[in-house]
């Protein structure tokens, strides 16, 4: 009789753990694309901030991303980059009132640079994720299309609005 | 005869070659501090802009800075925590005019936490380069204290401006 009650407390602790597991797992975009792995552990391509959404954004790029900018291998760039563009709203420093630094997260956004798999949106898969809770950007797979439009005017530099900055 | 001259050449060689790794090198800051080894690989902390001084920047931590702000442990960082902060001019997007990007490279900075080594400067030690040629900052070990008297409103917050930007 205890052994069984044992089992049944085991099973129901397992099921209560996968299910909050899945609650917790990160939604794929609309298009497919699921949220790179260690993101937050890439590396410095560069930053920026627009004024006219008043949001800065630091743009970090995975392994194959930071060796293509330092070899200048970047227009166009290799399969296998990607970009991570994490975005905050600007905040003003509470001591030094003309600095304005990274306040409430905003969202993510990818760039996969794959020629073959992505050919019809200029060889990038797109992805964005909102907010805290990382909400897939997109009612269907046609927002990608959105995500291309904005990014038409650079494509003499392969599509990519960042230009890596410049580190002796 | 061919023997001693192919040694000649190869001895003057190396000569030549250690004097130029020398030259490469970057000198330490008058305080003695050497800049650390590979922060361009360092992991993002936050960034900000200075509308003073028309400059971005992009604060980096080595791994025990990053493992402290993941746990919460900054307030005070523990002891080897460096911050990395790379500094360029404000440069405006080519196709974006809303968009500030980083531009020349002005300058990299350090704060390097060791509570017991830099007393008197709040336990931080304090070390700058600048420009591409990568000049010490300072003329001699006193431009610490210049350093720690622009980081005294910071007092409460262990004398660091940076707050690590949210990621979910």
């Amino acid at each position: 009789m205890k052994n069984r009650l044992l089992l049944l407390t085991i099973g129901l602790l397992l099921i209560v753990g996968v299910a909050g597991a899945q609650h917790m797992k990160v939604q794929p975009a609309p298009n497919g694309i699921t949220m790179p792995d260690g993101f937050r552990d890439w590396r410095l391509i560069a930053s920026s901030l627009r004024s006219d959404n008043n949001t800065m954004r630091v743009i970090l790029g995975n392994d194959t991303a930071i060796e293509a900018a330092r070899n200048g291998k970047i227009n166009p760039w290799p399969d296998g980059v990607t970009f991570a563009k994490i975005v905050w709203k600007n905040r003003t420093h509470e001591k030094w009132p003309t600095a304005t630094i990274p306040g409430d997260f905003v969202h993510v956004e990818f760039m996969i640079k794959n020629s073959k798999k992505y050919v019809s949106t200029g060889g990038w898969g797109f992805a964005r994720w909102l907010g805290m809770d990382q909400r897939p950007y997109g009612k269907d797979a046609e927002f990608a299309q959105e995500c291309f439009g904005c990014h038409l005017p650079m494509k003499e530099n392969d599509y990519v609005f960042t230009h890596p900055a410049v580190i002796p």
